[in-house]
């Protein structure tokens, strides 16, 4: 029995470990323990819960940080449950203030669901999942219980959530009905009997309004864990398209690895915790190397060969670093080249073209343009055929024979 | 043509001097007056709503005020559609917070409602009124139509309410689901349609948000009329029972009468306007006799005779006077009769003997009680039969043969 006791809380003590790895907060920790050595001890899994939006945004490694948790859940032999919010995308805002929240067709909806979910199952188990609708449950509701669920939660506690308390503030108008959304999604825990929630810390309000809700109406409360944002390789903000500084999940091989060549020394752990399914304590031991000394350039060629290699086959990522490291072995590049400084919204050759016009190389915008278009221009030694080839930090541009730049990107 | 036009015109104006005779505010006066218009052109009533919450308390002139004025526009035609709120009352409040707000079965409530519907046809006349449960149609309304619903006001708005801003400013909790009872009640105005609605001043916010709904929905928005709450007989509060300044709709003839008598003379115009069913024209002329000197005691007498005759028959009113012209005749009681003072919530004689006994007549508390049981005591005359024998303001009670004492209530 006593040794049967300590493989439970071996094991337990690793769930715990990765559920946990890399995340901001758990609330419940206690309870969340508990769930998983009941768990482990019966062989039933838990049933976690993600939720979502069907506005279909193109997926990143910022994005990829949830999805990369629920898909280190679904292998130790979790529920993954993913709920998306239909009704609520169905509504909208129909007070038409709000241009991200206009109301879809049934459609619409199915369409940007089906989008989102073929990207989840870049990163997740598609057999493994489980896909709900929440209008399933919340078109059923009647008046009286509509009133019910609204009586669990008060104005003021609402008022509390962040964006509300600022639009509250700054009279921006909220419409009666966005306090409603919370609640919803506080209701989809109920309704599928959520153990955990898993969320970014945007989500914050609402994971612990469905583990009130579960309280209020004496189911177990589930546990809420919550997932940092990723910062961006600008090692500043967020990782997000729209500043330029993401990885996304579907980019080329070389590209990829590329990028991650790119993330700041500083963020390499977090990537690792973040962007990675490595295990907590191989984390340690990366991060005891690095304490004691070892290139940092060499631990992020192991993050890079890692996070391609999870969207990408072996081989396709081996040929990805082979390429990285010609490119910038110093085969093709003098060892000596200037620095172009860009700008980090800079992302194509087109828009990197002027910049390079004004570095004193004696050439014009029209005739890098026009040397381009002759395939004089080669980007890390493979020609650029055409000027909407991307760009990135530290990529080495060639121009001619004997002009070289290297790309330095500034935030 | 012309003629025909005048006619109207001289209708119309009638119509709303009636209407607004005594309301403290009118909203859309302008549309009120094409309605009316409209409604004597073409012979179609207007559609007047009222709408109460099954609690059922004993109706007083106080809550008389809005009944009257639905009366006198049942007279001049108009329906009159009495909306109960059944939803709100079987819901209650879930948080158990209030203790007012208890839910109710589907019996009590319809019991409840069946009191106060027999009361109020007290008033007005039950062939010509039209009653509705709300829950006929709030409880077809589905999420999305609830929750569309809820967009068409702001939470800033909701919290601008008196008694919403005091609870949120006093860290008082307020219930999600009490900011829909004022939406539910204006979706009532959407439902029946109406043109009117008429309310006390405590009602302001819902009555105005049923307008703005309508308006949202592309309807032509309800004129709202507001009543103001009656002052009672101390001439300071507003009448309540818990305040014994009030005056029953069901109190016998003679004490109704005699509660008339009791208003204070700067009163009596305000009672003519709010609990009489006396026109406009008629209330000016009152108010100048008054002006120019006639005696304030012979207008309440027409008053008492008015007010009394609307709850009673003619027979029983004209008795009523007699009997209170006899018992404050000079016939039984002396000229010059000390005052007693009592608190405004002695209403019995049981309440008032330990404050007679202390009058220096020489009869002790125990000593009244046994006169009272041995038929000793008369108030304005009459044998008071048992200690429970109610008592007003003015009263004259004999105590033996020769102690009179006269009843001043302090406010």
């Amino acid at each position: 029995m006593e040794v049967r006791d300590e493989k439970l809380e071996r094991e337990t003590e690793h769930q715990m470990r990765v559920m946990l790895k890399g995340a901001v907060e758990v609330v419940g920790a206690e309870e969340l323990r508990v769930k998983v050595e009941q768990s482990i001890r019966t062989g039933e899994p838990l049933r976690v819960k993600f939720g979502m939006d069907p506005s279909a945004p193109d997926i990143h490694l910022g994005h990829a940080v949830v999805l990369r948790k629920l898909k280190q859940m679904q292998d130790m032999g979790h529920r993954i449950m993913v709920v998306i919010g239909d009704v609520t995308a169905r509504i909208g805002d129909p007070t038409g203030k709000s241009k991200g929240r206009k109301a879809l067709s049934d459609k619409e909806v199915m369409e940007n669901a089906q989008t989102y979910l073929e990207q989840i199952f870049q990163i997740m188990d598609r057999e493994k999942t489980e896909v709900y609708y929440n209008g399933e449950w919340l078109e059923l509701l009647k008046l009286e219980e509509i009133l019910h669920l609204a009586s669990t939660v008060t104005v003021a506690r609402l008022l509390e959530r962040d964006d509300f308390q600022n639009r509250y503030k700054n009279n921006v108008p909220i419409g009666l009905h966005e306090f409603f959304y919370p609640l919803m999604q506080a209701y989809d825990s109920v309704a599928i009997g959520a153990d955990i929630e898993l969320g970014g810390t945007d989500q914050t309000f609402n994971i612990l309004m469905g583990r009130n809700l579960q309280k209020s109406q004496g189911l177990s409360p589930q546990a809420a864990i919550f997932m940092p944002l990723l910062v961006g390789l600008d090692g500043v903000e967020k990782m997000s398209k729209s500043l330029n500084n993401y990885i996304g999940v579907k980019e080329d091989a070389k590209v990829m690895f590329k990028k991650v060549m790119e993330v700041p020394d500083a963020l390499i752990i977090r990537y690792f915790e973040l962007a990675t399914d490595e295990m907590p304590e191989r984390i340690d031991v990366i991060k005891e190397e690095l304490a004691s000394g070892k290139n940092p350039r060499d631990v992020k060629l192991e993050l890079a060969e890692i996070i391609t290699g999870l969207y990408h086959g072996k081989e396709e990522t081996e040929r990805a670093r082979n390429y990285y490291q010609e490119a910038f072995g110093r085969k093709e590049n003098p060892e000596d080249v200037p620095d172009l400084e860009i700008p980090w919204e800079c992302s194509t050759l087109r828009s990197l073209l002027p910049i390079a016009a004004a570095a004193g190389l004696g050439f014009s915008s029209s005739e890098l343009r026009r040397i381009t278009s002759q395939g004089g221009v080669r980007i890390n030694g493979t020609r650029a055929d055409s000027l909407e080839v991307q760009v990135a930090d530290g990529d080495v541009l060639k121009i001619g024979k004997k002009h070289f730049l290297k790309l330095r990107k500034t935030p």
